[in-house]
C-alpha cells in the first residue's frame, strides 16, 4: 500500500507562508519546513483560506503572552490531505477537509454530551494557542531553523499545515471549495448562534449589534428560522443594503438615536424588547446595550464578541429576575463534525445563502491588501487561493 | 341570589391587621376597615399566613420610594373568598385561595406564550407595587381613617385582604391549609428555579448558595428531578442536616474553605463545575461565585436572590464564551394558576417535601416573634394561623 502514499509523507515539506515577525507589522512570504504529522495528526494542503477578525485582533494584540512570534496567522480554510499521523482513520490522503480551530474529538464526555459544543480532549495550559495541543510543540521552522508558532491550531496561512485531527471536519470534494472554506469559522459562529444557542424561532425579533461577517451570518442563521423582525445596528449605514441580503429587515445607526437610549428605540420597534440580541463586537458597553434592549420576561442575549480589553460585562441583577438570559457561545454552539455537515446541505438546498459573503478573492501572495480591506471595513470575506 | 351572598359583601369589613408604621419597627395589630372588592378583585379572608424573607427586606428597608408606611406587609398566605368584584369569574365566596403576589391573566400575550412567566396585564408605574393594580388605590383605611398601603398586591397580614382575580389560584379545600400556604410564594420559586428555570435533568450536579427556604426549595426541586450531587454553601453549619431533608448532598461552610476560592472547592467536588449554580441569597459577588462555579461548556446559573444593594453583577464575559449561561427568574418561572396546582398535586403523591419547612406555629397576634425567628435564622416557615 506504500505506493498510494503521496511522495513527501514522512517527511518535512519546504513551502511558502506568510510570517507574522511582530505585532501590527505587515506578513512576509518566507519558505518554511513542515514537520510531517505525529500521532493524530493530519497534514494538509491548503486550497484557499479567508481572513476573519481573529486573525486580525490577535495580530494587532501586542501583549504578552498572546503576542508571539514568528507566528503563522489564518484559520478559516479549505484543503486536501497530504498525509496522516499515526492513530489517523477518519481522513486518508486526497480526502478534502476544513480545518477548524474548535476541537471535536468526538469520543469525550463533553463531545458526547447533547449539552453544549465542549470538547475536553486536550488538556489546557497557556501554550496550547500557539502549539500543537497534545505535545505543545510547533511543526514549523523557518528557513533559519528557528521555530515558527502556530495560531488556533489551524495556521492556514501556509501552503502546507499540520493539525490535529479532533479539528478536522471532512467535507465532499465536489463542493464549492471557497463556499466550503467560509463554514470554516465564521459563517458558522454567527449561524449557529442564531440556530442552536438562541433557537430563534418563527416570528421572533432579533436585533443584531455589529455587522460584520459574524453578525451577517447571525441574521442569515434568523432569517433560516423564520424571524420576523432582523434588526441591524451599525455605524457604518451601508451596511443596511448588505444587510438585506441576509434577511436584516431594519437597521439603526446609534449615532442617529441622538439623546434616545438605543435599547429604547429597540424596544419601541420590537413592542417590549427584542426576542434575541446578540452581540457580534466585543465591547462590554454594547453587550450592556444589547441586554438592555432584550424582552423582559424571556428576553435572550447572546454573546459572540470577544472582549479584548478586558472589560467586565456590568448587568442589573434585578433586571435579570423578569426572566432574561445572558449567554456566550463558541463556534456558534455547534459541534464541528456533526454541524458543518448540515449547514454545507443547507448551501446545496440554496437554502443557506454562503455566497454573499464572498466579496474579494486574490492570490495568497496578496494576503496584506486582504488586512488592508478587512481593516477598512471593505470587505466581508476575502478569498486568498494558494495556487495563484 | 342574593340570599348566597355573605352577610359582608358590598360593604367594608372592620378586622384585625397587622400593621408596619416605620422601617425596621415591631408591627402593631389595629383594626382596620377593608372595602369591597372592585372589578376584577376578590375579597379574601385569611385562614394563615406565612413570613417570606422578601417581607423581611422591604421591612427594613429605609429608602424611598420602597418605604411607604402604614403598611401591611405579608405575601404568603391562604385564604376564603367572602366576595367577588364585578367581572370575577373564576372563584367564587367559599372557594379556597391562594394569592400570589405574581401575576398571571391567563389572557394576555406573554401569559399565552410558552416562554417565561410574565404577565403584562397591569401597566407598571410606580405605586404598583404598594396599591391595587388596577386603579392605583388602596383598599385599607385606619380607625382614624388614613390609607393604609398594600404590599406586593397581597398584604396577608390582615384578617381580610383585596386581591387582583390575576393574584389568585384557586385550590382543593380539601388540601391542607398550612401546606398550601407554602406553595404561595418561596417553595414555588425554589422549585419552580430547579424545574422550570433550569431544566435540573437527572444525575446533574448543582450548587446552591444560601440554605434559605429558597435555597433549601431549590435543592428539593433539584431532588425531584433526580440530581445526583446537591452541593448546599451556606455559613450556618447546622444547615447541612436540614438540608439532607430536601436532598442536599454535600455541604461547603465557605468560611471553612481557607485560601481557596469557593469556585476551586466546587469544581473539585463536580469534575469541572457544577452543571447548576443558583444563587438564592442576593448578593452581587456571591452571584459571581455562582457563575465562576458552574461547568464550562453549559454550565447554567441562575439568579432569584434580590440585590437590595444595587451592587450590578460584573462578569468576565470570555467566560461566557465556553457556553456558560447566566438567568433570572421570580417566582420560579411558574405560571401561577398552571403549575400551582401541578406542584400540589405532588404533595399529595408524596414526591414533593412541604412538610419539612414548616418549622413553627404561631398565633396571629404573635407576629413579631416569627419576624424575629426569621431574622435569628432559627425558622424556615413559621405559619401563623389567624383564627387563634
Ligand atoms: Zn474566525
Ligand atoms: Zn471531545
Ligand atoms: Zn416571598
Ligand atoms: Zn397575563
Amino acid at each position: 500500500m506504500e505506493s498510494s502514499r503521496s511522495g513527501t509523507a514522512g517527511r518535512p515539506i519546504k513551502c511558502k507562508a506568510a510570517i507574522c515577525r511582530k505585532a501590527g507589522q505587515p506578513l512576509s512570504i518566507e519558505e518554511i519546513e513542515v514537520d510531517p504529522p505525529k500521532a493524530w495528526e493530519v497534514r494538509i494542503k491548503i486550497l484557499c483560506t479567508s481572513l476573519c477578525h481573529s486573525d486580525l485582533s490577535s495580530w494587532k494584540l501586542d501583549v504578552e503572552p498572546f503576542a508571539i512570534f514568528p507566528r503563522i496567522f489564518g484559520h478559516e480554510a479549505i484543503g486536501v490531505v497530504e498525509s496522516v499521523g499515526e492513530n489517523v482513520h477518519e481522513v486518508k490522503e486526497g480526502d478534502t477537509v476544513l480545518p477548524v480551530f474548535h476541537p471535536n474529538c468526538g469520543d469525550c464526555p463533553d463531545c458526547k454530551s447533547s449539552k453544549g459544543n465542549g470538547c475536553s480532549v486536550f488538556v489546557k495550559r497557556p501554550g496550547l494557542v500557539h502549539n500543537m495541543p497534545r505535545d505543545w510543540t510547533s511543526r514549523f521552522r523557518g528557513s533559519d531553523g528557528q521555530v515558527i508558532y502556530h495560531f488556533l491550531k489551524v495556521s492556514s496561512f501556509s501552503e502546507y499545515t499540520v493539525v490535529d485531527i479532533a479539528n478536522i471536519v471532512k467535507i465532499d470534494g465536489l463542493f464549492p471549495v471557497d463556499r466550503a472554506c467560509l463554514l470554516s469559522c465564521g459563517v458558522c459562529t454567527g449561524v449557529g448562534a442564531a440556530w442552536k444557542v438562541a433557537g430563534v424561532e418563527e416570528g421572533s425579533t432579533v436585533a443584531i449589534f455589529g455587522l460584520g461577517s459574524v453578525g451577517l451570518a447571525v441574521a442569515e442563521g434568523a432569517r433560516l428560522r423564520g424571524a420576523s423582525k432582523i434588526i441591524g445596528v451599525d455605524l457604518n449605514p451601508e451596511k443596511f443594503e448588505l444587510g438585506k441580503k441576509f434577511g436584516v429587515t431594519d437597521f439603526i445607526n446609534p449615532s442617529g438615536c441622538r439623546d434616545r437610549p438605543l435599547s429604547e428605540v429597540i424596544k419601541e420597534m420590537t413592542d417590549g424588547g427584542a426576542d434575541y440580541c446578540f452581540e457580534c463586537i466585543g465591547v462590554a458597553s454594547v453587550m450592556a446595550d444589547a441586554f438592555a434592549s432584550s424582552r423582559e420576561g424571556y428576553g435572550k442575549t447572546i454573546i459572540l464578541g470577544v472582549e479584548m480589553a478586558g472589560t467586565p460585562l456590568s448587568l442589573n441583577s434585578v433586571e435579570l429576575l423578569s426572566g432574561k438570559t445572558v449567554s456566550g457561545c463558541i463556534f456558534g454552539g455547534l459541534k464541528p463534525k456533526i454541524d458543518i455537515p448540515v449547514l454545507a446541505q443547507k448551501y446545496l438546498e440554496k437554502e443557506l445563502n454562503l455566497d454573499d459573503f464572498i466579496t474579494h478573492h486574490l492570490s495568497f501572495q496578496e494576503i496584506n491588501k486582504a488586512f488592508e480591506l478587512l481593516l477598512q471595513g471593505k470587505s466581508l470575506r476575502c478569498i486568498m487561493w494558494m495556487d495563484e
